[in-house]
C-alpha cells in the first residue's frame, strides 16, 4: 500500500501522456449526445463515480445519478436507456454485477463506457468504449493509486467532452508528489493523536464530499476504524448528534464552493466537542486541532490532492494499531457479488 | 419519539384514504411521459427517496438518479430537465436547498413534484404538484411516522403511475399495528443486547436497503452510535474488514429477491465474529444471534414494516443509554442548510 501511494505521481503521468485516447472517447460521447448520465461502480470506484457525478453535473450540467446494480442484478429491471450516457467504473473490471449492468445497458441503447485499469476485462468487453486509467498494477487490497488515476481520467474525460484541453490538469502529477513530500510530518502527528480513536466521523461537500467518503472506506478497510462519512449538509441534518468529545472529524476543507460551506459544518462538530483534523488547501479558514495542508489547484482536481495524506492516514494508523494494511482481514481485491 | 412510532398505522390508513388525490398526480406524471426522474431529498427523506429509487427503477422501468443538492446550490448548475421528473421529499418541506433545487428544475424544463407533510410549505409553492403524506403534526426531531407515511406515498405514486389498484397495500395499516404488538418482546430484548455495544453497522439488500440506511441514521440521532450503513455488497467490498466480535451487525432480511442474498451477507459477517440481528420476514433464513421478525406483505412494502422495531429499538437504546430520544443534542427539526 505504501510504494503504491508513492506511485501516484507516476501514475498521474502516465494518464495525461495518454490524453489522447480520452479525448477520442469524448468525442464518441459527443456525437452521441446523450442527455442523461448513469453511473456504475462499487467500493473506492463508487467515491471515483460521485466525484464524476459533481464534474457532470457542475462542468456539462447534464442530469446525472449513480445506479443502483440490484435493480438490474436481483430484480431484473430493464428500463429504456436510449439518450443515456453508462459510464461503468472499477479498478479489476471483474465485478460480475457491473459488468452485466453494464450488458443490460447496452442492450437497452445506452452508450456505454468502461473506465478500467484492466482494458481486456470482462467489463470492457461488456461495454463499447473504454478508457485505461493507466495505474499500474495494483496488488494491495486497499485500492490508492487506482482512485486517484480514477478521478484524473474522468476529470480529463468530462473536460475534454466540453472543449476544455486539459490544462488545468498538467501539473497535478508535480502537486501530487509535492503533497506526498510536504504532509509526511502532519500525517506522522495525526496518526499519533488518533492511534487510540474509536469513533471517527468523515465529511466534506461538493466534489471534496468524495474524498470524505474515500477517506472512511479506507479507515475502515485497513484500520477497522467505523469511520462513518456524511456530506456537511447531511450531518447537519441529524447525525451531528452523534459527535461528542471521543469522535474525531475528520474535516476535507478545499479552496472553492464545496469549501466555503465548511466552516459552518467544523464549527457545529465542534460545539459538540468533536476533535477536528481538517486536511485541504483551505484548512486556515477552520478551527481545527490538527491541519494537514494541500496545494491549491483548480477546485475540481483538488480531490485527486486532498486523498493522498488520508490514504497514508488510513496506513499509518493501520500500522500503528497493529494490522496489515496490504492484506486486511477478510478481504480480497475483487469481490464477486451479484 | 414512542407516541409518533404507535401512530403509524393511523397514519398509514389515513394515506389509504386519500388515495385518490395521488393518483390525480399519477395521472398528471404519466401524460407528461418523462423519460428520466431524480429524487431531492436530505436526512430520513433521503431514504425514503432511496427506497422510491428501487421503485422507479424495478416497477415503474425508468432510469432514476438522486440529486446532489449542492452542484445547484453551491456550484449553481442549470442542466437541462426538460424529460425530466423532480421529485423532491421532505417532512417539513421547509429545507432551503431543496426548495432551491425543486424550483431550478422547474425552471429548467422539468415537472415538479413535493412529497410533503406540510401542504403548504415553501417546497410545495416551488413545486407544480404536490402529494400531502397525512403523517399529522410530528413533534419529536427524530422522523419516524412521517418516514413510514413518505414510504406508503410514493409506493401508491409509483403503483398508480404503472396502473396498480394500491390493492396490495391495502392490508399495510393492519399489519403495521401486528407488527407493533408482536415485536415489543424481542425488540426489549434487543435493547438490552446492545447496551453496551460500541460499533455497530446496518445492512441490506434491494429495497430493504433503505431500511438498513434508515436504521443507522435513527441509532446515530437519537441514541449516539456511530451506525455505519452498507449495502449487502458493497459491505462484502471491503467494509466488512472492520467488523469483529465488538461489532452487532443489524440485517435486514426479508422474503423477496433483495432478502435472497443476504445469507450470504450474514455469513461473511458471522464469520468476522459479528454479532448479528436480524430483522424481517425472512430471518430464519439467516444464522442470526437474535431475530425480529415481521409479517410478510409485497416485497416492494415491506420497508414499511421492517424499519417499525428499529425505530423502537433506537428508542429503546437512547433511553437506556440515557439519552432524550425526542430532543437530541445539537439538533432541530427544520435543519436549513445550502
Amino acid at each position: 500500500m505504501r510504494s503504491e501511494i508513492d506511485e501516484t505521481p507516476d501514475a498521474l503521468a502516465r494518464i495525461l501522456a495518454n490524453r489522447d485516447a480520452i479525448v477520442e472517447v469524448a468525442e464518441q460521447i459527443k456525437s452521441a449526445d446523450p442527455r442523461f448520465v448513469l453511473l456504475a461502480a462499487r467500493g473506492t470506484s463508487d467515491h471515483a463515480a460521485l466525484y464524476a457525478k459533481y464534474l457532470i453535473e457542475v462542468l456539462w450540467q447534464k442530469p446525472c445519478g449513480l445506479v443502483s446494480p440490484s435493480t438490474t442484478t436481483l430484480y431484473e429491471a430493464r428500463p429504456d436507456m436510449s439518450d443515456v450516457l453508462l459510464l461503468s467504473v472499477s479498478q479489476s473490471g471483474g465485478s460480475p454485477d457491473l459488468s452485466e449492468v453494464t450488458k443490460v445497458a447496452a442492450e437497452q441503447g445506452a452508450l456505454t463506457v468502461a473506465v478500467t485499469n484492466t482494458p481486456d476485462s470482462p467489463m470492457n468487453r461488456a461495454a463499447k468504449l473504454g478508457i485505461d486509467i493507466h495505474a499500474g498494477p495494483e496488488l494491495a487490497v486497499a485500492a490508492t493509486k487506482s482512485y486517484t488515476a480514477q478521478l484524473l481520467s474522468l476529470y480529463l474525460l468530462i473536460d475534454a467532452i466540453r472543449g476544455g484541453d486539459g490544462s488545468d490538469a498538467v501539473r497535478i502529477p508535480e502537486l501530487a508528489r509535492f503533497t506526498l513530500d510536504s504532509t509526511a510530518t502532519e500525517v506522522a502527528e495525526a496518526v499519533q493523536r488518533y492511534r487510540f480513536v474509536g469513533r471517527m466521523v468523515t465529511t466534506g461537500r461538493g466534489y471534496s464530499w468524495a474524498t470524505a467518503a474515500e477517506g472512511a472506506l479506507k479507515l475502515a478497510e485497513t484500520s477497522y476504524l467505523t469511520a462513518r462519512t456524511y456530506s456537511g449538509a447531511d450531518l447537519l441534518h441529524g447525525p451531528v448528534a452523534a459527535v461528542d468529545d471521543q469522535t474525531a472529524v475528520l474535516a476535507v476543507c478545499s479552496a472553492g464552493r464545496g469549501g466555503q460551506a465548511m466552516p459552518e459544518v467544523v464549527n457545529r462538530v465542534r460545539d459538540r466537542g468533536g476533535d477536528v483534523l481538517a486536511v485541504g488547501s483551505a484548512t486556515s479558514d477552520v478551527s481545527a486541532h490538527l491541519r494537514i495542508g494541500t496545494p491549491e489547484c483548480a477546485e475540481e482536481l483538488s480531490p485527486i490532492l486532498e486523498i493522498l495524506p488520508v490514504q497514508r492516514l488510513a496506513l499509518g494508523l493501520s500500522l500503528v494499531r497493529g494490522g496489515d494494511p496490504d492484506n486486511p482481514r477478510g478481504l480480497s481485491k475483487v469481490t464477486k457479488t451479484r
